[in-house]
């Protein structure tokens, strides 16, 4: 290969963000290119964990809702979310799932509108077209679903909102922001973004790129662990106009004064609904602290770098495999997908082969290059395993078709 | 005292369930009368969240999902619940808050009614309340909320469905469930039950009572930690005419065949929304655990014979306080409940003494009375306490009114 196994390890020498990777449990012997849909563990967060829940809960009862400020957990890890998509620490609370979450936004912000239609793009993250349909048929809008190509194009006169992805799950295409959002703007249209492939990777700028709504996921790039909690951003000026269909008493104005009548929290409060889940808020605060000392503009840097060598390695030695992600930096997330037929197969095989990545239907093959805690020596390792896979056709073996698609 | 410290030590000695108590951490000198609130740690949730995190999320990463069966938790986690409140495995999953899961069961089963109102009961928990004006809003119906003694004569030719939590949460009331499930079923009204206050210690038989629809609250008795995932009941012959408004993939017939149309799950499952919380649900899981070996029938006896030892202390000792609670045991569940213009000042004084109960405002003081732990000898010592504080007056000190009501 061009890029030699010396050269990596000599890259990764000079990584001035190489000194991270001691924050993360990376299990010997693997290589882990699926932090995309499942950040891996911060290593604080066991001891951590072991704290809330023996000393917090186990000591402090009840009290800790008070004397630890269990209470404030979903706006105080808002606020540690923040400076990564470019919010004001009260832009942004973390509570329920993103499914969730998006059903709020979606329907208090439908209810601004006197126009009649949701426009999202096939292809979509699929919970997200659900969710959407589940708010358009309730609020008797229309949901309009359009090929990523032409969707500015439908922007039209009664779209009340536009539902994006901001870089697609599959193929790490990104939106440019700034621009889509003021496009409908100009259309009369609100936007939504879902940042769950961006935020902990991708620079983001909500407040400079004019972003209104956006909702994202704890458990990706933000290594929150396994179904963490989502977040959830209102720009300030729209905040008091919003009301949450899920009036749940934790978005209450007073949720501890037990009125019968519902009388929403000022700003961004009011979005929470039940009661918020302390053990998996501290599992996510804990693990936003791996973020500490890290800039942005540096994460980005280097994961574009990781991108070049990884692209580059597999353009190389496996030629077999299409690359469906833009190689322009701002064209992308911070993912790289590829596609073949038999790419469940070449998936399973990896996954024998100690790198994990992960497939997604109908043909695709798809790397996190997160880079937090990756080398470039594991992506030098990943494409020699890779490239013996392909070489070898052992992925044509039955053991790793016999499960066909995972559906 | 009548019931002397003696005897309640005898009452100890003599109780079957008595060896439960080591299934849970009981702070040292500390005695807790607010499980109802939030249960107490289990002991055995430390290691297991430990085992969850370090090896299932820190080795097995994302293929836990499968190896760990991560995404069969809500179902299994389900079905512990089910025999607590007398349903089928099959008709319980967890998922979500309770007010969230609220909102699904509202608006589902309101669908599938053409009447324009729904009905609760005032006072109930706001939450509720909250939840059920945000749902009304949406579908344009009529929310009728009705003081205690007039629900059931104001189930109605428009009421579409009746929302009652099983057990006030302030009083203790407690609904006859069958009773005025089928009395709503006669006029052509379903119900929903909030079984918050009740699941883990009123005996439930919810298949028995003809109960259709069903939430309860993960952290209270079932002792699932701060902010517990909630549950779910829907009786298996209503299942497949539910769909849910938030239609997230958890809740899809093919998750993960990312298709861009909704199809619900088969059964309870198309009632899940996003991704399982996994760490929260682990800890759920675990605290199941304290119940095996319990009957409903042994823990209902238990809480019946520490309600009246408590009852009778607090009669004979502070008869300032006056008791809201009902006292027939089918009247009731597990709380006890007092008033007091000084509800809160008692509350803190007690807290400060080493008692935690609650307060609920405007003024009542409440005690959960549960028999998974509790012994006859911390009833002793509580009232012996509360005894001191009200003859002694130290509540009455600034110290405990400073902070005013809890809002």
């Amino acid at each position: 290969m061009s890029f030699t196994l010396a050269e990596a390890r000599a890259a990764d020498a000079a990584d001035p963000l190489r000194p991270l990777r001691a924050r993360f449990h990376l299990p010997e012997g693997l290589i882990y290119l699926d932090g995309n849909s499942l950040g891996p563990l911060p290593k604080a967060v066991a001891a951590r964990l072991g704290e809330v829940v023996t000393e917090e809960w186990g000591e402090g009862l009840i009290r800790s809702w008070n004397d630890r400020d269990w209470i404030g957990a979903p706006q105080r890890i808002g606020a540690m979310i923040a400076p990564l998509i470019g919010a004001r620490p009260h832009e942004v609370i973390v509570a329920d799932s993103t499914s969730v979450n998006l059903f709020k936004l979606l329907v208090a912000a439908a209810r601004l509108s006197d126009r009649g239609t949701l426009l999202s793009e096939a292809g979509n993250f699929h919970t997200d077209l659900h969710i959407a349909s589940g708010a358009a048929d309730l609020l008797g809008m229309n949901l309009e679903i359009a090929p990523r190509a032409e969707v500015e194009a439908r922007i039209g006169a009664d779209t009340a909102l536009l539902l994006l992805t901001h870089v697609h799950y599959k193929s790490a295409e990104r939106f440019d922001m700034a621009r889509v959002t003021a496009r409908a703007r100009e259309a009369g249209a609100r936007t939504i973004w879902d940042l769950s492939h961006s935020a902990g990777a991708v620079p983001l700028d909500l407040n400079g790129a004019g972003a209104e709504l956006a909702i994202g996921c704890g458990y990706k790039y933000l290594n929150g662990g396994p179904g963490a909690p989502a977040f959830l951003y209102v720009a300030e000026h729209l905040q008091e106009a919003l009301v949450s269909p899920l009036r749940g008493w934790m978005g209450h104005a007073e949720p501890f004064a037990f009125t019968d009548d519902y009388c929403p929290a000022a700003g961004i409060d009011r979005m929470l609904a039940g009661t918020p889940p302390i053990l998996a808020l501290a599992a996510l605060e804990c693990a936003l602290e791996a973020f500490e000392g890290v800039t942005l503009a540096r994460l980005w840097s280097k994961a574009n770098a990781l991108f070049d060598v990884f692209h580059g390695l597999v353009e190389q030695n496996c030629p077999e495999l299409v690359c469906i992600t833009p190689r322009l930096p701002e064209q992308r997330g911070s993912h790289i997908s590829f596609r073949h037929p038999h790419a469940f197969e070449i998936c399973q095989a990896l996954i024998a082969a100690g790198v994990i990545g992960d497939f997604r239907a109908p043909d695709v093959v798809r790397f996190g290059l997160t880079p937090l805690y990756l080398g470039f020596e594991d992506l030098w390792q990943a494409v020699d395993r890779l490239k013996k896979i392909m070489a070898g056709e052992t992925w044509r073996e039955p053991r790793f078709a016999v499960r066909g698609k995972v559906t």
